[in-house]
């Protein structure tokens, strides 16, 4: 079949590396859109590629149209049939959303999508810039695994692994439960590493006797070093943090479950916001947990 | 030199898989030695060794005395300069001590040691009961460099990696906090599975995605699949987790340090203890945070 046109929605630094890594591969992207149009303009003039100026022009453009904004209420402002949206004309049309948002929002959204005559997935990313840049990502997918077969050349070319996990709404639980973990490991870390430093402890020396034993985790790798150096340029938010957080202590709730250690995360996270850190890495969150760091 | 006399007083799984190794591999126990005599005349009989009546048989019956015991107290009882102590009599002994407990204590004991002509190290043992039978501890010491070296072929003996970390206390230190990491982790991961499990996920899947992604850890290795299968036989008991948290949130409160996950760790530990599952395995919080296993 002739190379299908592809339309990208939200440019951040997800979005913006996905359509390079697309263009790189050979595909066509017939529309990139932003709110923010300057960086939407720029990215098409470096892609050779075309800004599209509402979001109905997007899905004029093009056959498959990723999703790749930052919440729920972004998410529905991009569907919401009324105004400008992406189901003005949709019909035939397959979108495909990256964003980490709450579960109901993908369901309402593929309610949305099918009325149009529409199909819509969800292909949450567990992964972060580098990946997205070198098609590296790894995908938590769901949704109608009819459709999820007719993205496979377009996820194959940005992942190297892909996880289906059932129907519409399953990978954004996935994925909060992910988020969920990664934050409460990621809390925990800058709690030892920063009493570790209150001690005197050489933070190196400790890094590596955790990374030996019962105190490993993913995040001691990928965030360790970042704590101790105070380096937490960002690559996941402390706001993004705090949102997944957010969302699977909602669902905990909605279930009657008490999560404490997630509770306590969120909290840590919000008060990143609260103190005006909230655009810093994940990583920052050792700038509450070292003395003398982060004035309370 | 010939090799040397060793006896070892604490005979928990930990204590008696040592003595094992250490028999196997040639070493002379002199003596055996557990608040609980059945426990040392059992292990003696089995090693052809001699359980000790006393704290004083045991420092008169050897060089080298491996302590592993259970906690501050039970360190204090063996130490203290009054009544049955292993400081009779102990000019020239060298003690190794074993036991994860307040760095406090191992600095009260090195000095009383001292004041009895003998010396002592600390030696934390990162691992668990499997490792020490096998020989396979990692150990993190700390003390008098020149004593340190001394223990060297016992501590070759059991282990496959050591690391000085310092004088007397700081080992403690930095074990307190490797448990302190890996309570907040194993705290965190039973809340994850016990949410997917509320929400009807598979959790081999979910655990599958875990180990894929930002939220993997080595409690997921060691613990995550006994968190679905509620497979609680004890390894590093729920006890063992809530005085270990407690070491390290007090070290924190010293430092005035506010620590949230830890402390919210050390709770959930102490709540299973109320609970009457202090015996559980420390995978036997995941019995807290799942819906309908034990009730509240």
């Amino acid at each position: 079949m002739p190379s299908p046109n592809i339309a990208i929605v939200g440019l951040g630094r997800m979005g913006a590396n996905m359509a390079r890594r697309l263009a790189e591969k050979s595909f066509h992207i017939a529309a990139l859109y932003d709110v923010r149009r300057e960086a939407a303009a720029a990215l098409a003039a470096e892609l050779h590629s075309r800004a599209a100026q509402s979001l109905a022009e997007v899905t004029a453009a093009a056959d498959f149209i990723l999703t790749v904004v930052t919440d729920d209420q972004a998410m529905r402002d991009i569907f919401t049939p009324s105004g400008d949206n992406l189901l003005v004309g949709a019909a035939g049309r397959t979108f495909i959303n990256f964003a980490t948002i709450s579960p109901q929002v993908h369901l309402e959204v593929e309610a949305a999508a099918h009325r149009a005559g529409a199909a819509a997935i969800e292909a949450c990313m567990a992964s972060s810039i580098a990946q997205a840049r070198q098609g590296s990502l790894y995908l938590i997918l769901a949704g109608d695994p009819v459709v999820v077969e007719r993205t496979a050349p377009i996820l194959e070319s940005l992942s190297t692994a892909r996880r289906y996990v059932g129907p519409t709404g399953r990978a954004a639980q996935v994925k909060a439960l992910v988020n969920m973990v990664m934050n409460i490991n990621t809390a925990g870390l800058a709690e030892g590493l920063g009493l570790g430093d209150a001690l005197g402890l050489d933070l190196t020396m400790l890094r590596e006797i955790f990374s030996q034993t019962g105190a490993n985790s993913r995040v001691l790798e990928t965030d360790g070093a970042d704590m101790q150096a105070r380096e937490h340029e960002c690559y996941f938010s402390a706001a993004h943090a705090a949102k997944d957080s957010g969302i699977a202590v909602a669902l905990a709730k909605e279930s009657a479950l008490h999560l404490p250690l997630a509770e306590a995360a969120l909290s840590q996270y919000q008060l990143m916001i609260t103190k005006g850190l909230g655009e810093l890495d994940k990583s920052g969150i050792a700038e509450l947990t070292f003395k003398g760091r982060c004035i309370l």
